[in-house]
């Protein structure tokens, strides 16, 4: 009953949401890089066995070497998922946290799901290295059989440590529904490409230039 | 017919909708804190037995006790929706207004309904307490049968007061897409996210660290 | 044939865009009120017998006359849509330039059209006075039968000079999509939103509060 | 798989981005005209055969020849699609680069693309010039006949030459998802809608002025 999920949720949210947060600020931070104040406001879904916290991360920039004064991408920007155990009622663990980036691609594999759909992503730290497969992550996003809501889990597979710890969250539909929109707001941020469009005014010459049809097309034939 | 409907609201603005909207300023002041200026742009309905008006309500945000210069939510973000009693030909009373506030998850669900769709939220006040039940309010957005708009109704029930009170609002279909597109738009903001993603440049370093494939994951992999 | 399409209107742009839009200024110029410095960039259609142009017109405020320091809308924003008709190949007269200001409802109406629909809006400047019916202007947007485009046609009535004008603008998927996603992003901000939310850091104090689970509802409580 | 697709991409980030967008600093300058940063964050998709990369490219202005001070679009903007052919195992040559720049029309005909449908544009520098077809681009997308993902391909064709160059770009769901957000969010914003609306506090008057339900009007009304 929503009222259950509803205030259920804002009760957690007293109970653990600050300190929650407040530790999640360190796990987070490098989600505004070198800003001048951090900003953290994770939407967080919190469930009988687990928790589910999603913040996106900006990419980070680098000057250009060159003559301009220009920036590029350092590092990716993400989205990130952390699950959380409950360990009791309405507790959970963040030591015991899991965390899965999810990159602008997988973040398009997301917006893009419908009611009837499912999505797998796995990571591996070590890919492409001789350690390959030893530790690997893998996130399912999987729509329940009614169409009314979604199964979020994450798995996670030590094979030196012989562990393999597994969070499962069920989302509803307007849970999911927030993910979507949130998401679809924040990928263009985490592309960088608010960068290229928030600027201050730009290309303004002293006065109107003849309008040159082609002119459209020698950006496309410069080389 | 939309003549109608347009005309008739345009006129009631000019004769309701400042003073309304002046006193709205007083209720909806949390919406933007402490900021220097209040906006008041509520997206208001006038309808033959009520009026719905609609305005977005910021978090607002603490400094977080830490050695890092942080900030984290406060007070979550709502939509507010406020209803009050037609009390003649385009008279509204303000006195007698009644407010919803959905949060996040709630706004999710009303943007992720389908033109046959229904939802229904309740708030208590008193939840967990011992007072828990005596007063409530339940949210009741419902699609004509038609598919041809909605009907969304307020019920604010007080055991104490015996008092009963029902704001009933019918919703056209283009009234309702003014709703979504306005909430989703809203909806990261209420959230706080677009405090993550509108700061000034960051991350920059002085010169470019060479790309490291694994760096993504390295999110991923602190503790 | 997408070529004709395209490189024709480039073609129009550059003999007639340029001056086009700088008579436009003079007659959008309400779009940015008081600001600095008005920027036009309206999206033209051009075709056969008329050409139809789209630009925001954005909401004015005005201070509140009260001890709080705030605004409210003063005038409603709209997204104007300007018909002039075809004199001759590719040459369109400004000078019979006919305008239709859509309302926030309005444009709700037009982004929550399907393939199939059809909208009609009727506005008369003299409505509710003895005027009315006197002049009168019926905007109308049908889906073509195969729905691949929309027929946009705006109609002039004048009882008085007994004159009666009308244009009529055939829009593709493509067109009408551009339309669709610059209305949607353009709605917040005539509804005077993005005034709500892009403000400066807000609601900050100067240590955390301890959170309170009612709070959130004492906002829809206070009267 | 995901974890192929995802990480190679990286790999193939790490091995050839960063000098890749560093030289694709220069090709997509004028996407921030005379800004005082350039920033360069292309959506790059690498693929056996060719590499796709898109970024916005933004609109100048220039200020308009009257006694307001006003600023018009000079040159519009577009989104530009690079096409690099690879010449190795996830090695691709920046110097054979070939452009296309999609207009807000094309653009709005590529978000506006279901899972089954087709798009195909055509453009050509010479067009409308005695030179007319001596060399020409077209640009076709396609939906898979599965509906899991697209087509991109690109067609260079010079008769002077007698050469012909193709590149083909397989695209999956999730990548057109990206390509879908990051263009919606865009658009606008390559229109110059987002001059007309970022803009500071306007239209503020010093009291509030008696609302006039015909003012609304009067913008259509005058010429």
């Amino acid at each position: 009953m929503v009222l259950e999920n509803e205030e259920s949720k804002s009760l957690q949210s007293a109970k653990w949401g600050d300190g929650f947060e407040s530790r999640a600020a360190f796990s987070t931070s490098p989600a505004t890089g070198n800003a001048n104040v951090r900003v953290f406001a994770p939407y967080t879904i919190y469930k009988g066995k687990a928790s589910l916290s999603i913040s996106p991360v900006l990419p980070t920039f680098v000057k250009i070497d060159s003559d301009i004064d220009g920036l590029k991408v350092d590092r990716r920007g993400s989205i990130m998922l952390t699950f959380c155990p409950a360990i009791g009622e309405r507790k959970y663990d963040w030591e015991q946290r899991q965390k899965f980036a999810l990159s602008p691609t997988e973040v398009g594999s997301l917006i893009s799901m419908g009611a009837h759909d499912a999505s797998e992503f796995y990571h591996d730290p070590s890919m492409k290295s001789s350690n390959a497969g030893q530790v690997s992550k893998s996130l399912c996003i999987k729509a329940f059989d009614g169409g009314n809501g979604y199964m979020i889990s994450l798995t996670v597979t030590n094979n030196i440590l012989k562990s393999n710890e597994r969070f499962i969250i069920p989302v509803t539909t307007a849970e999911f529904a927030v993910l979507k929109t949130a998401c679809s707001f924040a990928l263009p941020h985490i592309m960088g490409w608010d960068r290229l469009t928030n600027q201050s005014p730009k290309g303004i010459k002293g006065s109107p230039s003849k309008m040159n049809p082609k002119q459209h097309f020698d950006l496309e034939w410069d080389r």
